[in-house]
């Protein structure tokens, strides 16, 4: 009897221990491979591989970002400096923070060196220093809607660009585009639901496929700083224009109305509007938005990996994976598709290479009128002008891929600043005309992007200088202090 | 057995009766819905209707080409007046036929009256009057295959346009485009045969698909009539400026090197290009065209009547025929599928008026610069701007479709166009200036076309009487001819 009760007991055990093990094995599994309701992420987490534990595939194809190798117009490595590629753009933003650099862009996994290495954050010496303020941190890191949930957002807002160096050091990640409990897709950036509230749209009625490109517009828009917003008086408040609708005239109207602008020009002192991303802007005016194609569906197209299916996580050029981002709907060769895009990249480049060559002389032209004592009264609609032409090359320029995403919108904004910088030199050769100046001034010598930035009065050497100092000095310490802070967090169960 | 024998025989006779009957019956029904290996048509039968009878389905839909209701940005009837449309026009063809009438195109049926009725045709008093050469009816009728049969082909282009109105009489149709005998495509027109050659190719290596538009390029193609052909000197032969390339460009490189214009500007006196309708040099350029797509796969795409496939002959815009011309490759709506091509219109059209006013300006400027006594030297290269910026203009304007088969192109010339008259226009500031034109000079005057006609020198209501005299005197008498000359032609067996 007893020991029909022992081999009874023991078989019970024997049998929930089994049982234990297949369920720890089944989570080990689950963890890996497919949703797992029993994520553990606190809401502010920040760092990409806390995520990475409980979504290896997503994360580890999110981690490819960090390649530099892509397919372009202008070649296949993502250090392309495009001030050297295009010594107009010196010019052009002359007094502005893009004319001492400007580069190709690079993948997600580099947004905080990037910000850190280029030559427009200047070399701060410690808080409180350099010229960019805390804002433009907003984009490049999923410590900022941690910090915004933990200081609020003016608070976030308020500042210096170095002040929160040792706060914002995880790159662009999960937490900017996911809820951590459901995994979801959120905004996490308080700009784009109130650029919605602007347009009379509430962002929550947004669906599932709306959230795959909204996510991205939280960041690839047009955006400027509003130093005048109710209960925020003098922080830099980031903002979306969109009051009066997203087209070139329409946001155009809305800085006008508010006299807004970005910079003085250093050359023809005209009140420049400084174009930053509007890729969702212009996406909006696409043949693939009207077809309900999100942004997701060719930057991060479905891929499998051991039977799974999942979203690939390495946002990227869909030239660079033309098998799953195009030829689902195209069937047509690689090459074919590839030289399609860069067929309409080369028509718009040379369009907008045309715009560009007018509003470098256009600068040049106002600056000789200055020289020559010309009055306020005698320059304002040619500044104005220049004002309007080079937002609209802006426009068309600095929302990437817009030659692909809508090449026929492109080259009507091109064309109406063609138009507009037309008008505006016109004006200027009576003016000149008038001070003396009978033939057309030289075109500046600006073959390379040193040339450029002397002729601009910057010192390259000079900045060169300072960015190594920064770097050898404030960014080692940034990453201590962040090393440290962050060694206190929690990790959530699986860390 | 002899009833035996009777029955037989009966049996027999009835059955090759039966047989026979069938055979006719047979034979009838193919002339109706089939290939007729027996077709006796003459190699120069210009009359439709005689092939209609061995082709109905063919020929009953090409008579549809007489409709005047399309789909168009500009409306939905076939009669629109571009010139009232748009005055602009009137001044930018100042001293050219075009500036008296030019319509938005109808169907192939209506070939021959639009040309007599058209008011740049003016109003021949008889043989040997008017102003426009006989080449003007190459690309209207049949019946200029069969006369340049007739006659040969320098001897054919030799002459004016009245000299063969009782000769050109049957609407572009059959012999156009069919061999007589196989059915099979044929080039009737030699001049794209020569193109092809002035390219160093060989047209009769094309396959039928490429047939598919190559017959629809012996006329909607740009061309020039070159008087300096070795052999035909003095006669205005029609030809394909080609031999550099078929871009905006290359053919305005051809014209340069040639010293050649079609008319000089009645206002600036600028030595102007008119780009007839390079419709296939442009969608070369397209992406249908680089997907093998031919214009017959739009224009003419395959229908089915009777359980009979065939190729519908009522060749009109892909608008109105979106099942079969567009649906079979985009699975959209119509609806979105119209808009869209509605919006590339409309966005390229506000690119060509910007161009258009510009140009119109230009004119003006120079028109000024003469009255004020500038030298020939003074205005050389101010005209040879106007010349290369309106001719960029109209090989985006003129040929037909242009804003839908390639959009990226258009305004890429257009834009090209924009760069070259604001080049113009300050050289043209500064010279007025130097006459002490210190102001922008006014716009003219010309909301409609009756005020632009009245600017620029031309009398309407002379034009209109005379052209009713014509139509009144003239037309009539070239019908009656015609109608002589027809009744003793060869109809073929089956008339």
């Amino acid at each position: 009897m007893k020991n029909w009760i022992i081999f009874l007991l023991t078989a019970v055990v024997v049998f929930g221990l089994g049982m234990l093990a297949s369920s720890i094995i089944n989570r080990k599994a689950e963890a890996q491979f497919a949703y797992q309701p029993n994520i553990d992420i606190s809401e502010n987490e920040p760092r990409n591989e806390v995520w990475g534990d409980y979504f290896p595939r997503q994360y580890q194809s999110f981690l490819k970002t960090a390649d530099t190798t892509f397919k372009s117009l202008y070649g296949s490595s993502g250090h392309i400096d495009m001030l050297e590629e295009n010594p107009r753009m010196v010019v052009l933003w002359a007094g502005y923070g893009f004319s001492k650099g400007y580069n190709q862009p690079k993948g997600h996994e580099h947004a905080i060196d990037d910000l850190r290495n280029i030559m427009r954050t200047g070399a701060p010496t410690g808080p409180g220093t350099g010229p960019m303020p805390n804002t433009c941190w907003t984009c490049k890191s999923p410590d900022v809607p941690r910090l915004m949930n933990e200081q609020g957002i003016a608070e976030f807002y308020k500042g210096k660009w170095a002040d929160k160096g040792s706060e914002v050091v995880n790159p662009i990640g999960c937490a900017d585009c996911h809820d951590s409990k459901t995994m979801s897709l959120r905004i996490s950036r308080p700009a784009l639901v109130e650029g919605f509230e602007a347009m009379g749209e509430d962002i929550n009625e947004a669906s599932h496929q709306e959230m795959r490109s909204l996510v991205c517009a939280q960041c690839h828009v047009e955006y400027y700083f509003d130093k005048n917003r109710p209960g925020a008086e003098g922080v830099p408040y980031l903002t979306f224009p969109w009051a009066e609708g997203t087209s070139v005239e329409e946001v155009e109207r809305y800085y006008d109305n508010l006299n807004f602008k970005d910079w003085t020009h250093a050359i023809s002192k005209a009140p420049m509007l400084k174009a930053q991303h509007p890729g969702y802007e212009i996406f909006k005016t696409s043949v693939h938005y009207k077809r309900g194609v999100s942004c997701a569906d060719c930057h991060m197209p479905y891929k499998t990996e051991g039977g799974q299916k999942f979203t690939d996580h390495h946002i990227q050029s869909p030239l660079a994976n033309t098998a799953n981002a195009c030829q689902v709907c195209h069937r047509e060769e690689t090459d074919a598709l590839v030289s399609d895009v860069y067929e309409r990249q080369s028509k718009i480049k040379e369009q907008l290479e045309t715009l560009e060559e007018f509003l470098v002389r256009a600068h040049v032209e106002a600056g000789k009128c200055w020289e020559l004592g010309a009055t306020e009264e005698q320059m304002k609609d040619i500044l104005q002008d220049i004002r309007h032409a080079q937002w609209r090359w802006d426009y068309a320029a600095a929302s990437h891929g817009t030659p692909f995403h809508s090449p026929v919108e492109a080259s009507r904004i091109i064309s109406s600043g063609l138009k507009i910088v037309q008008e505006g030199r016109l004006k200027l050769s009576r003016l000149l005309y008038e001070f003396g100046v009978k033939e057309e001034l030289p075109y500046p010598a600006i073959n390379n992007k040193h040339e450029a930035q002397v002729y601009i009065g910057l010192d390259p050497a000079k900045m060169k200088a300072d960015k190594e100092e920064f770097k050898k000095n404030i960014i080692p310490q940034w990453v201590k202090e962040a090393e440290a802070r962050e060694a206190k967090m929690p990790t959530g169960s699986k860390k």
